[in-house]
């Protein structure tokens, strides 16, 4: 609190919503990020898709109309959050395209900053991760509606981050989406240097395990 | 931001009920004083029931049950911003005992400040003001479950604070609350004395107008 130039980066509120497939890595790279954050004095918020489901979505499944609904509401309690000086890291599938333009418009109306990040994991790679086993049971035809496999997944065209997972450490993942936001100027440089190769993406590399988050969070 | 016992103020968040009847004066006392507490440099929100049914519980309707979970949501979002900094300012009727116990209880377990206000506006007052005329439209029987009319209100028995507003302008109101965040340490005490009767809770007086919030809060 020193500084009036680090009150202002620790100070500035944004969404940082990571997309992907189900066991892609989207919440294990958020919580690494997050506690770098912290570290770094930032207020963090971690919307983790399954609790927030509990609670502001009961009763909504997994149609294209109930998936757009919780994004929404996943969307606005981040905007909230993040007009208010909140890094809100949102680590949720949000399969569909129009989804997730119509949360960056709502930021964008509230001139709240917005960052889109696709967490490109192969489904293969998901598949052989499958961490809470979604994509056995789905192979196994006890669930349906798989985001990626039997249920539609959009890829973002144009993100403003991809990062491929796959041959990286988790740290590596955290470290370039950590350049991301200090290149927008909502971090510092200082704790960028921490993480190795923290600006370069990778080729993806077959590799696996890895905490990742599963179906549910869309 | 020079001085640290300030910051700290600022800085603390909390969430601030305002329960009440419809037309009780909640949303219009709950705005008088987010004007103050922003101007004190405190990060300030107030969550509408009327903006925040649309995005978070559309498709409830107005059933115990319902409401309900209407309450659990605003309580939840508004733990989440309060455990941020922020101070939250919560205008919604949540006419039911268990529901507001459910969601202090829900900020204890955090350890996220929690302060229950009666907007303690007599029925015939609420209804005289009819901001939004759900009063005339019930009397009419366009309308029913109208809190406090047709529909249960259960008065809270020990609110961290009871304001009569009948008889009190908004900004007696608006005072007499931050003299509640000045004693609990989430306000400095020099903004209190700009209103008038800050401390002191008038006996009820008849009084006609006022802007106050309508039924579809909770």
């Amino acid at each position: 609190m020193t500084d009036h130039e680090e009150t202002t980066v620790t100070d500035l509120g944004a969404t940082i919503w990571l997309t992907g497939l189900p066991s892609a890595g989207k919440t294990t790279i958020a919580r690494a990020l997050a506690a770098t954050l912290r570290d770094g004095g930032h207020r963090v918020e971690v919307l983790d898709g399954d609790e927030i489901r509990e609670f502001l979505s009961a009763g909504l499944g997994f149609s294209r109309e109930d998936r757009h609904t919780n994004v929404q509401r996943i969307g606005f309690v981040a905007e909230l959050l993040a007009s208010n000086g909140v890094k809100v890291l949102v680590p949720v599938i949000a399969p569909y395209a129009d989804s997730r333009e119509a949360v960056r418009k709502r930021h964008e109306q509230n001139g709240t900053r917005y960052l889109e990040v696709h967490v490109a994991t192969p489904v293969e790679v998901c598949s052989a991760r499958d961490v809470k086993g979604l994509y056995a049971k789905q192979a196994a035809g006890e669930i349906s509606g798989l985001t990626g496999v039997d249920d539609p997944y959009e890829v973002p065209t144009t993100p403003d981050l991809r990062i491929e997972t796959d041959g990286r450490t988790v740290q590596e993942s955290a470290a370039a989406l950590h350049a991301l936001l200090a290149e927008r100027e909502l971090a510092s440089d200082a704790l960028v240097a921490a993480g190795p190769q923290s600006t370069s993406i990778g080729a993806p590399l077959r590799r696996e395990g890895g905490q990742a988050s599963g179906r549910s969070t869309a």
